[in-house]
C-alpha cells in the first residue's frame, strides 16, 4: 500500500509544481489520510522541497474526535514521510510545518484555505513571514474523486455491512421501539459484522419524522401506520457507504403512502439509470427531480439529490441543479431523493453506486437491500 | 429560557459595541447554541444593527453531522431572532448573513476567525465588499466559561447518567468481550437512561491500550491481568460531562499496577483539591504534575491534565503548564491525569467538577463513581 500513497503524493507534488508552489501543506483530515494512510488524529502533511513530513501534536484531542486510523499495511518504506511529533500541549502542527518549510528553503507554500481557519492561517503566516502563502484549493479532493480498485472494494464491503445490519433489524419487532433504540441497534450490528463504526450518525425516523432531511433519532416510538425511514452506513477502513430505505408499519400501506413511495422510487430509479461516465452532475439531479415534479411533489423535494462518497460521507461531487462538472467512471455517488410532507412523514430512498461505463454493465450498486415497499 | 438567550445576546452586543463593531456574526455551532438555544444544524447568528437573524441553509448536511437541537422551551417571543432559511443547496449562511448586515447599514462586522475557514471568510468579504471585517475572537467562548444554575444542573444530570451507565457495565462479565462491544454497550445504556447521546466517542482501552491518550475502541478482548480504562460522558440537552476510571481485571492487581494506580490517583486528587476560584490554570496543572514527577512518571505524563467542559466536551480553559488565566466560581472543568507505559498499559482517572468557593464546600464533583482500584 505504501507505493499507492507515494504515487498519490507524487501526483499532488507535480500539480503543485505546475502551479508554482514548491511546497504544500495538507491539513484536511480525509486528505491527509488519502495521501499517507494511517496517521495520528490531527496530523498534517508537509510536501516539502527537501523532504515530506507528517506533523502531529503530542496529544491528540482528548477525548478523541476523529476515527482511528488503520494500522499501516506492509513494512515501512524509505518513501514514507517521517512523522514529527510536537512536544507539549500547545503546538499547532500547521504552524510547525510552515516553519519547517521555510527552514528547508521553500519560498511559497500552498495551503488548504477551505480547511484552515482564518486564525490558524494567520498564525502560520506569522511563524514563517517570508513564505508566500498560496491556495492549494480542492486539489486533493479532485484527486480523490475517482477511486481505485482497492478503495472501491473497501466501499463494497462497507455496503454489505450496512445491508446486513439493516436486513437483520427488519426481522425483529419494530412497533413500540424508539427511533433512538433502533439506531443504536443498527450501530451495534454494524460493528458486530466488522465495521469500524457507523459512517455517520444513523438516521431512524418514524411517523411524521420519516423522510425529514437531517433528522436525528428521538424518543418517538414506532407505531402502526407509520412510515419508517432509516439511513445508515458503515465505515470500513475509512471508506464509507450509505443506504436509506423507507418502510410502512402495519399490514398494508395507505393510498397516499403508496402513491408517495412510488413517486420517490421512480425518481430514484431515474437518477440511478442516469449515472454514466460523461453525464453532467446537474443532469442526474434534473432527471431525478423531473419525476417528482411531474408527480406534484416538486415543492417538497430537497435541493440536493445525491453526492460523492469515499473517505468522507459527503464529498465531491454534489448532484444539485447548479452543480458544474461531469461524472467519471469509478466515481462513487449516492442517489437519494427524499420528500417530506410536514406533519405526515415522507419517503427517502438512498443507494450508493459506482459509476461504470455501459460496456462494463453500467452503474454498480453497492447497497442491495430491496427497494420494494415493505409493510412490516 | 428565551430571556436567558436574549440576555446573553445583549451582553455580546455590548461587548461588540465597546470594541467598535455594530454587528457580529457567530458561526461556531456551540456559540450559536449558547446564544439562541435550539437552532437548525449549520445555522449562524447575525447580531445586526437593526435586527438579529438566524440564517440556515435549506438543507442541513445530509446525513446530519451535528447533534439535534432541543425543542425551544416556552413560547416564542418578540426578542427571539427571526430564522431565515436560504433556498437551494448552495447558499452559505455566513455569506448571506454578511450581505444582510451590509444591507442593514452595518459598516463593520465582527466574525469568528477561529471558526471561519479562509475560503468562507473570503466569500463573505466578496459578498459585502464595503463591510469592514473584524475579529470577534473567542468572545462568546469567554461568556460561556462561567455557567449558570440551569447549565450546571444539565451537567449534573449528564454526570449521573454517565455514572449509571458505567456502574451497570461493571456488574456484567467483562473478560472475553472486545473494547468495541463494551463501548457500544455503554452508549446504549447512556441513551436508555435518558441521555441525548454520548458526549464524545466512548473510550474503552484494555491491556496495553489502557491509559493511552486518544485511544478508540478496537477488537482487543479484555483479558485476565489487564488494566482496563474507560472514559465516557453523556450529552444532556447539549451539556456534557466526562468520567474516566481504570480497573484491573482478575482477582488481584500486580504490584506495578497498584503502584502506578496510586500515583495517578494521588495526582488526580491533588488536582481536584487545587480547584478554587482565583487559582491559576497552570497551578492546577502543576500540582497534578508534581505528584507524578515525584513518583517517577513525569515522562509518561500527557501535556494537558484537564480542560473546561460544557456545550463542548473540550472547551476553555485548558489546564496545561503554559495556560494563562485563573479559575472562576461556577466553571466546570475535568481533572484527568493519565500515564501510559508503552507495551504495558496505563491508568487514567477523569472527573468533571464545578469550581466553587471554600465557603460553599469547595469543588462540586459531578461524577461520583468510586476511584478505589477495583479488581473486577
Amino acid at each position: 500500500m505504501s507505493e499507492v500513497y507515494a504515487a498519490r503524493r507524487a501526483r499532488l507534488r507535480d500539480q503543485c509544481a505546475a502551479a508554482g508552489s514548491a511546497a504544500a501543506l495538507v491539513s484536511r483530515p480525509a486528505n491527509v489520510r488519502y495521501l499517507c494512510g494511517a496517521v495520528p488524529p490531527g496530523a498534517v502533511l508537509l510536501l516539502g522541497p527537501v523532504q515530506d513530513l507528517m506533523v502531529a501534536a503530542e496529544v491528540p484531542a482528548t477525548p478523541p474526535l476523529s476515527p482511528p486510523a488503520p494500522p499501516p499495511s506492509g513494512s515501512p518504506r524509505a518513501e514514507e514521510p517521517r512523522l514529527l511529533v510536537l512536544p507539549g500541549a500547545d503546538g499547532d502542527p500547521v504552524v510547525a510545518a510552515a516553519d519547517l518549510a521555510a527552514t528547508d528553503g521553500a519560498e511559497s507554500l500552498a495551503v488548504e484555505e477551505h480547511d484552515l481557519t482564518v486564525a490558524r492561517h494567520r498564525a502560520l503566516g506569522a511563524a514563517a513571514p517570508r513564505l508566500r502563502l498560496a491556495d492549494l484549493g480542492r486539489c486533493v479532493e479532485q484527486l480523490r474523486l475517482v477511486k481505485d480498485d482497492e478503495e472501491i472494494s473497501c466501499m463494497r464491503i462497507a455496503g454489505e455491512l450496512a445491508d446486513q445490519a439493516l436486513g437483520e433489524l427488519l426481522e425483529s419487532i419494530l412497533v413500540g421501539r424508539t427511533e433512538r433504540h433502533l439506531a443504536l441497534e443498527l450501530d451495534r450490528r454494524l460493528v458486530d459484522h466488522g465495521a469500524d463504526g457507523p459512517a455517520f450518525p444513523t438516521v431512524v425516523a418514524a411517523g411524521p419524522n420519516a423522510g425529514r432531511p437531517g433528522h436525528l433519532p428521538t424518543d418517538r416510538r414506532v407505531e402502526e401506520g407509520d412510515f419508517l425511514s432509516i439511513c445508515l452506513g458503515a465505515d470500513y477502513r475509512g471508506y464509507r457507504c450509505q443506504v436509506g430505505r423507507t418502510f410502512v408499519i402495519g399490514p398494508s400501506p395507505a393510498d397516499w403512502q403508496v402513491e408517495l413511495y412510488d413517486a420517490v422510487f421512480a425518481a430514484q430509479r431515474a437518477g440511478r439509470e442516469a449515472l454514466s461516465p460523461g453525464r453532467a452532475y446537474r443532469d442526474v439531479d434534473r432527471v431525478t427531480r423531473q419525476v417528482l415534479n411531474a408527480a406534484g411533489y416538486g415543492d417538497a423535494l430537497e435541493p440536493c439529490t445525491g453526492h460523492g462518497v469515499g473517505l468522507e460521507i459527503d464529498e465531491d461531487p454534489r448532484l444539485t441543479p447548479s452543480a458544474m462538472g461531469k461524472l467519471d467512471a469509478c466515481v462513487p455517488v449516492t442517489v437519494e431523493p427524499g420528500v417530506h410532507l410536514p406533519g405526515r412523514g415522507g419517503v427517502r430512498i438512498d443507494d450508493t453506486l459506482v459509476v461504470r461505463p455501459e460496456a462494463d454493465g453500467g452503474p454498480e450498486l453497492l447497497t442491495i437491500t430491496t427497494k420494494e415497499l415493505l409493510a412490516l
